[in-house]
């Protein structure tokens, strides 16, 4: 007597979930197991929503960011500096620093971040398309803020060789303590970086 | 200046996945956006997974066990032992007992366990239907698998008394170590119910 399984379809549903970030075998079932007894679960509005983001939500095809069929929020926005750009890995990377209210100027979402490991070369990335939008604006202000890890900065690094025969200033994110963070938590290179970027009180 | 924020539909997504056990906003956050925007990622396929389950996966009316339109893979086995019966909280809890190979009785899914603290009474699970079922065939074993918490020891005393005149025997699932678990990992009850239910050698 073979024993009793899930119908093929929950299988399907647990494969599927499994195939999301930080959802590992165990925690599939049970999502799948909540979704189809949990008298207050919804997975036909998941489905929903899914359909949705995956029709409706594009690309600009100017910065990368979230945009509709014909403007982006960023880009048409009136108000912003066009002499300043931020490159970004990602769309919601530019999310955090618009709360943050400190920056007002563009963005380049480059779509991800060199990764020859995970076999993710230049020409994965939209960096033709920043270095014509740098081009266009003489004497601009390129701020790389790709992520502080090792690819993170080999991104930047590759981008501020590209850019170096371009008449534009190229900068990168302040590397340091993290605001409200005590010594006690740093790690060796936070602290390093920290030391490195002192600057006068 | 308002800041840019997700559209909409990123938004409706992340409330969607927000709501699923074990997902709470970062993760939602970071699930949309791998769905948004990672190559390998298939919102349509786990929309489709969802609505495909939702459509599809129905209870059986007698054990409340995932059954298709009219068949039940557990009830209408041949070879199964019909005079015992092991008593689960949900469908989903049937398919480790059966992977164990130890059992080849009828399952009944309660559909949950009382917790009166969550608003789930007898009326909302399927004890009428137990009784029923128990009613039927004379001298039925019934196991009482339920969880060995706080709300599953309350179920299974709150069966156990519903039961109590039924021509039928009731028992209850073992508690003890955990097999392969050493000593040194024990909680204070657990050994408390090792001790007790301790057996000639």
């Amino acid at each position: 007597m073979a024993s009793v399984e899930y119908p093929i379809e929950v299988r399907e549903l647990i494969a599927e979930l499994k195939r999301l970030p930080g959802v590992g075998p165990r925690s599939a079932e049970r999502i799948a197991v909540h979704l189809l007894q949990n008298r207050r679960a919804t997975p036909l509005d998941l489905a929903r929503a899914l359909e949705s983001c995956d029709s409706r939500v594009k690309s600009c095809g100017s910065c990368g960011f979230f945009a509709g069929e014909s403007t982006c929020p960023v880009c048409d926005e009136k108000g912003r500096d066009n002499k300043i750009i931020c490159v970004v890995e990602q769309p919601t990377d530019v999310i955090p620093i618009e709360r943050s209210g400190v920056y007002q100027g563009l963005y380049h979402c480059l779509g991800g971040r060199l990764a020859p490991l995970d076999d993710v070369r230049p020409e994965d990335l939209r960096i033709g398309g920043l270095i014509r939008r740098v081009r266009e604006v003489e004497g601009m202000e390129v701020i790389l803020a790709t992520s502080s890890d090792v690819e993170g900065e080999a991104t930047a690094n590759y981008l501020a060789e590209a850019l170096s025969n371009i008449n534009c200033s190229v900068t990168r994110l302040a590397q340091g303590l993290p605001a409200g963070g005590g010594l006690e938590f740093a790690d060796e290179l936070t602290l390093t970086r920290a030391f490195e970027g002192r600057r006068g009180f």
